[in-house]
């Protein structure tokens, strides 16, 4: 489906109560080219948005129908935020040449037997993946994936921000991808709107903890597939996500083994290439260290890389909103290239800061 | 100065280091119709603007003049990012039809005496206080003084909550002003900058504390000058600022009196009336109370208003962004009226939430 | 029940599970004279108290059993700390030998048609109540009252704040409290941990938030209550709590009007000879006003006073940790003087910071 | 020196306006045994300890005077809590018999070239290094190395989280120390009272941030140090901290690749055999994590480890208080060893939470 920028898209959203769909809402309100359609809910279908999601003032007024194919019907793109294993049914019954984005992790994988391992359910098959700026090995880009396309698999937040700060040396063959290490600070938002005592802001604040430690966490496939896409023969990564006391966003420290006879000189260089002419992607100058707050509320990922020599290592931060390049931004990017629209329409690169 | 919305207006900032002013670019970044001219600082004047501002992600390169009329000259628009008593100088040397937007306090009040009294410093004069909502006790509105007005001075970003929250009251007479109080909570953004003990982050978290208590605050004339205006007589407040470890955003919580003989039913309604067509200005439905977070990054305000009968007073509520709504987004919405621009150009009314 | 120093004195807690029962937990295990007995709770019991409490280390290995007589019988002192409505019968089947401490609200108001209005419950009966330092109009201290005494109603935390900011005004006749007007900067574990979106650690960071506004605080009736009880005739109140991101702490701003012909200089006077033998409660120096950080996880209240001249009305700020002396050290505090041990014994004065 | 337990003793603190010097005084007014005698200051010299720690209550009053050994003279213990380089010259002036504890970096490494590659000046010496627990190849542990010392140099904070993480693994010989990787989450105390941009809490809130990256954190030859004592050979680390928005804690994340042949069910046993008998290092259940929040404000290290094998390492997160067990803490812990008391003494292990 290609839009000319006069015809409006009209966008249904289904899950509009939780946080990813909240998001979308937030950056289509302002985007110049969609319609904001049908919003779905489940157990707060009949509410209105505005008692739900008070910040998303214009559409306060609009009333949650039932989540279902019949609300869904008739419009030109149908972005999914519903939990994992909710959307595969939903998206098989849409018309082909319906958009449909998927913010969830149901079409994210291509190995269906890692899929069964991390998630204990049967493979929903695999979508285009939506993250634009994935390298491939033979040179080109994962935009061009998804031009056109009517099926998009948005990334996890966590994998996002591990990819974009490894896959320059990847690419370029300047790491070793058998003995990756990542540790990430996690705001509390990429847990939804989940109600658990752990989630609760008296026992966060003031916090620092980890969770789904030891490999166990399910973003680590999918980490292990893009480093391959970008060229890793053998990806092994050990992966601690934390949870600290903010909102929104997501510091990725990653660090691969530099590899045998690299001239730790010339590692900068690959970052350089890599992210040179990405809208979304900022490598900052050298000796200035990404923080979450400088992308909140902005599709934009900053990343900042380091040989430390002593260690043997090159060391990688990368800030992202989760929330935006994350997920939402990361959905409106990609569905601007499947809608033959400018990628950078309705997306900001400035973060709210301070 | 009358702009058309073909023509773009060159804006200079003054002081573009500090959050007022790195606020104010964040907007005009996505202007439709602002194109960013010079940009000046003080003791930063040679450093990048990434260096400084680095979630200014389009700006990053820009490199900061020192702050004089030189740098300043040739814009349509210049905008005084200022601590206070720095605007007047330059403003007089700006010509007469160059649009001079102060984002200090310097031409905010009308009354010479108050302002010695509060700043210890002679007067600069007064310029069109930019809040366009301000009601007069004639029925009109602020913004009718705006329109192509070439010397603004934005309000203070307290003066703005406090002012919202109970002028329809005042303007419909339910509630006496001659012994107010307001309470605010207050993110650390509005202390600015500057580098003192109790605003370092290992003081604030986890921390609330008052400040300015007991009748100093600057903002208490501002306040009583802005209720007078929409038709109080004696207005006597007990105003007390708290900062609470959040960046952003003011709570206030101001109360008042009942007038005597109101009828507690017929309050809400001064509340519709005064707000019903304002674009940036939502009373939420009963039984909603605004919170911060809900408006983070945007030019919203969010209002409440309950009777507490047992209490005789009318209990208002407020939230705002103290650096959009409350410092450049009423920059901005003011200036769109000055230059004949549709008043919401360029600013956004969803906030960034969670 | 007179305890000499050398009796080691057996404590049961029902409630381990919750914030108020493992805090006084905290506080009892440093304590020289208490011994940690049965410990309970309702749909935990059968769970170990370290993975519900997992910063009390000394009892991380301790069994809870399921609350009930059973269990609490043959302690010397039991403390209930159980949502309101299920202390009242559980107390009813302790010997009248036994110690009974309720942290929770059942036993704290005297006027039966207060309880019920603001409770919606049959009154459960009024026990000595747990505020040492409320001052009486006759002169006395309610410490005097708590001597001996085998029932004790710990106060509500916000209550406990906001009359000891203003009791010393109203024993002394330097403030009117016919329009007193309270707005509380309040930590989030004061809303314990129940499972509710808005008390999610992504809904409150960054977030000022009002609740229970407009004169429907339960601790309301509680405060006219206390400030009666200090020599006030009528008094109104305008009761205002926020929630700001913080996990303890109360702020209280609490102003009342100067009473006619109080000379403004002799009204700091008053505050000096309330506060001046007390060990818990510390009036600051003149100019320095409290944070709650200052009292993190101790006993202490820290309270200043002002005159606005202007406003006419004499501004109170008071800082205490919720969980301690709002709860807790209250519980302690007050359980020493039942059972004629030092008043301060095994409260700590010194509050964690920065 | 040897106490008996009746004989109060009598600590100076020089630095005692700061964080540490503050924490230590903390912990030293609720110590059975210490008496505090003079407290020095630089600029703050003259000013009452309440005007700058006000949470120190009972010691308010208290002047501070002018850093030197005039003032320090005639105290049995002198604990310093300067900036590094300035103990050296003071420490010497002391009578040999006076305790000294150093809670700054100066004698903390044995390598003086490591020393003067870190920190650019000449090295100072070495005194008994404070981590009691610090395993040793032969089996003894640190403590031993402290009883009767009078002269103590307490360790870094962030080496005593990761050294406690990793050091059973090394000792067992379970993992391998040549490719270890840490990244933590540090709250901003550790930063000090310093007066810098991005410490100001408008900057931390809702942003995490790295610092020091690539190898240049002064405290990794100290890392180094320690797992050399527990056994190690060869030591290479990759380091990285990162400021979350929260006052204290740091929540490290350590891993290192599992030894060949190892059995990664034998891993456990290694942590569970070095801490079975640690007053104040505690390996929580298995499947248990630990969150700073869990320590706050007291002397407890928590400690979990499981073994990823997919990516062939062993994870360890340890969760300390930065200025209780990382500094403070710590001087307490290991001075009542040097003087003979029982080295639970002044130390809590329950922390202050929610």
């Amino acid at each position: 489906m290609q839009m000319t920028s006069t015809q409006p898209v009209r966008v249904a959203v289904a899950g509009a109560s939780g946080y990813a769909g909240g998001e979308f809402l937030r950056l289509a309100a302002n985007h110049p080219h969609l319609e904001i359609g049908a919003l779905t809910a489940h157990s707060n279908a009949g509410a209105t948005l505005g008692s739900l999601q008070p910040h998303l003032r214009s559409l306060a007024d609009r009333v949650l129908e039932p989540t279902g194919v019949e609300a869904l019907a008739g419009h030109d793109v149908v972005v999914l935020a519903l939990p994992h294993g909710a959307s595969g049914q939903i998206a098989a019954a849409l018309p082909g040449d319906v958009v449909a984005v998927d913010l969830g992790a149901d079409h994210r994988l291509t190995d269906a037997a890692a899929w069964e391992q991390f998630y204990g359910s049967p493979h929903a098959g695999t979508w285009p993946y939506g993250l634009p700026e994935l390298l491939h090995a033979d040179g080109s880009r994962q935009r061009d994936a998804l031009r056109g396309a009517t099926r998009i698999a948005v990334p996890g937040c966590n994998v996002t921000a591990v990819t974009l700060g490894l896959q320059p040396g990847v690419a370029a063959g300047v790491i070793e991808t058998d003995d990756v290490v990542a540790v990430l600070a996690n705001g509390y938002s990429g847990a939804g709107k989940a109600l658990k005592t752990h989630l609760l802001a008296s026992e966060a604040l003031g916090a620092a903890a980890p969770y789904a430690v030891g490999g166990t966490h399910r973003h680590i496939p999918e980490i292990r597939q893009n480093l391959t896409v970008a060229g890793a023969r053998d990806v092994r990564i050990s992966f601690t996500p934390t949870l600290v006391p903010m909102s929104r966003g997501i510091l990725a420290t990653a660090t691969a083994r530099l590899a045998p006879g690299t001239d730790p000189a010339a590692v900068r260089q690959a970052w350089v290439d890599a992210y040179a002419d990405e809208p979304f992607v900022h490598l900052l100058p050298e000796g200035q260290w990404p923080s979450t707050a400088m992308t909140l509320g902005a599709n934009t990922a900053l990343v900042q890389v380091a040989v430390d020599a002593a260690a043997g290592r090159v060391v990688t931060v990368t800030a992202i909103d989760n929330l935006v390049k994350g997920t939402a931004g990361a959905a409106v990017q990609s569905l601007n290239l499947a809608l033959g629209l400018p990628e950078t329409a309705g997306l900001i690169t400035e973060g709210v800061a301070p």
